[in-house]
């Protein structure tokens, strides 16, 4: 499904503005030039789709970013690998198996790499593979390289719904967008992207597994810094579980075929708003949530010292639990925030839950308990912390912590 | 209830040797020249008792260490303020109420310990004060004011029972321990402790509320060097929910009454040991938990990268989830490890979950996950990581994270 947007009271999420910005159908197939398929390999258990491809018709810009944790998916050293230089024709994406921690894992992504390569005719150097699934189970790799020939065949213009389906794991519906992008002088490209993630979210650097397509004519350097600055302010913005997976990685590949492309701020534009509506899909989508809460924190000296305190906030199982119980408990939010090694003077700092003032100074309002709990009780809530010090922002997005979130988890081995 | 021993596999929390270590019954009342009472004040809407004293009979040697949240207790203030000379006589406990971010909080703090000191006719900077419960809720002092002469006169040299079950919260137990402690020559002294906490738990140089007593004669700054040393390697190495709290505090009495006191190794052994077995206490009762998890990583490089990774391990959602579900999810702890900011090697690193081995050099064994299911389906589970680097290793407890936790915490405002 195309994902909703992101709300537009986010603090520090780059140019959300969405001056030129026209929500188009197609996902990443939008861009012309790209096709994407998506099969069943028989990894999945379940016989659902599990193996997809996006696929450039010529060589494409390309950058990527991938997930920081130590131990690092061979899949996303591949991609760092080969995005090094800037250049990219097709991504493989298996769903279902992480190959992380696994014998010869290195050696197996390689091989589908180098599969992928010649299914396609175009180099080896130019494949990229993400891997998303269980960790430390053995990659079946003879299955998704017998089904290799079934999904190059499924390629299509209007492939991304397919592609989008196969690269889920846990997810429960698809992630997309796309963007007609223009500026002042009408001059026009295309922005488009889709994403999988739901449990193990707290990206650093990178996220998950998200694809991005466009026809602006962007190569390196300027795509990569391009798509770490969309990426640092949205994806490295949401949290579901404060978990980092080992397998993040954001990759987009820019096929320079739009004719008359826009200047450089609309296509900005346009990336963060793609990234923004995606990474905002995936906080919905969280797993066991039942409410998305937008975390701002407002009036701090520094955006930095903002997000490290956004982000304690949006990392306290307390807090995350008191949402879910609708429940307007600012202590708790300023409990988490002096965990949070940044200094603030308590005293000057107020807190709204769903737009009622709860705290203000330090200490409580008159506020009416039942009316603040109505007002939390929402798919969508906001709260809103004041230091009162300075002038910078930042908005972290977190879900709600269920005991549906604990259930599942408990009995699902990803 | 007393609390059963500390697990004795526990590594790295400081001399759990228990030779010349003897269980006693008393609870911080088992030192001689204490006394203790607890009684209804009325700040707990439940009308359950929330009002304990404990105070010796003359100026004894004091320490504590408390919470290092930025949002600190007035309380913890005070008792910060009132053990810099190293003596004490009396520590009032509420329970219900945590006066933080109140409006007079430091006043109201003052004048129960004022009040207090009128009352027992001692000094009123020898008066510790311990609060705890909601968050943000001015306290109702006039309550606990007019029940501190009932307080006063419930103090009895058998009365830690009443002062332990008047300091919990949430907690569905009481936690208390007493051993006599005595040196290879014969000499011997009491030291004992009494605890409350169950949720808010990550503590940071102090933790939750705790009271310890001794007749040794000790004195700063030795008591004080002494109680972080322990502190620092039983209550420091425990988490519930990674959420620390404003009003850690953990405070000691020493008496100094002891005719023949044992030696300092005798006494820290003591010390050692009672803070361990509080802190076992603690997890074991844990908000919602089913199970308690010593989590160890061992053949570090050194003492503070094992701990840096078990608090990491033990700190994530999924890991808790897995533990709750008697899941061998190694993939996870890997995931987790990976993201503590500590070097390590994934593919020296070996993974056992209920004493089975589940992971050697970074890939799964060929382990019967039934077995290991079965392994971990107990009250008590350990998992142990070996980096295969070095000689250090630590151990930090937590437990499951349950559906009733968030549920629990979802419903209930502290």
């Amino acid at each position: 499904m195309t994902a909703t947007p992101a709300p537009t009271h986010i603090h520090g999420w780059g140019p959300l503005d969405r001056t030129g910005l026209t929500p188009i159908d197609g996902g990443v197939t939008a861009v012309a030039g790209i096709r994407a398929g998506g099969v069943v390999s028989g990894v999945k258990a379940s016989g659902k789709p599990d193996l997809a491809l996006i696929a450039a018709d010529e060589p494409a810009g390309a950058a990527a970013v991938t997930t920081t944790n130590l131990v690092k998916a061979s899949a996303c050293l591949l991609t760092d690998r080969n995005t090094a230089d800037g250049r990219a024709q097709a991504i493989l994406i298996n769903a279902g198996n992480a190959n992380v921690c696994t014998p010869d894992g290195a050696a197996h992504t390689q091989r589908l790499a180098d599969a992928t390569a010649r299914h396609l005719d175009v180099a080896a150097a130019d494949v990229l593979v993400m891997s998303t699934g269980v960790i430390g189970v053995p990659l079946p790799i003879d299955r998704i390289e017998e089904a290799l020939p079934a999904v190059v065949a499924d390629l299509a213009p209007d492939g991304a719904d397919r592609a989008a389906t196969a690269m889920l794991t846990t997810d429960t519906v698809t992630k997309q967008v796309a963007f007609e992008v223009a500026d002042e002088d009408g001059n026009r490209c295309v922005v488009a992207g889709m994403a999988k993630g739901v449990g193990m979210i707290e990206p650093a650097m990178a996220t998950l597994l998200v694809v991005l397509t466009t026809d602006a004519p962007l190569g390196r350097p300027v795509l990569q810094q391009l798509l770490r600055q969309a990426v640092g302010v949205t994806f490295n913005r949401i949290s579901v579980d404060g978990d980092g997976s080992t397998s993040d990685t954001v990759a987009i590949l820019a096929t320079g075929a739009a004719d008359h492309p826009p200047n450089l701020d609309a296509v900005t534009r346009g990336l963060h708003a793609v990234c923004a509506d995606l990474a905002h899909a995936v906080v919905s989508d969280g797993e066991g949530a039942s409410r998305v809460a937008a975390i701002t924190v407002r009036g701090a000296s520094s955006e930095e010292d903002a997000e490290t305190l956004a982000r304690a906030i949006a990392s306290s199982l307390l807090v995350r639990a008191a949402i879910h119980g609708a429940d307007p408990n600012w202590g708790r939010i300023l409990m988490a925030m002096g965990t949070a090694g940044v200094a603030f003077e308590p005293d000057r700092v107020s807190v709204s839950c769903g737009g009622v003032t709860v705290c203000r100074f330090g200490v409580a309002t008159a506020f009416d308990r039942g009316q603040a709990a109505v007002a939390m009780d929402r798919p969508q809530v906001t709260i809103d912390v004041d230091l009162n010090v300075g002038p910078a922002s930042a908005t972290m997005l977190t879900c709600d912590l269920t005991p549906e979130y604990v259930r599942f988890n408990a009995e699902y081995t990803t």
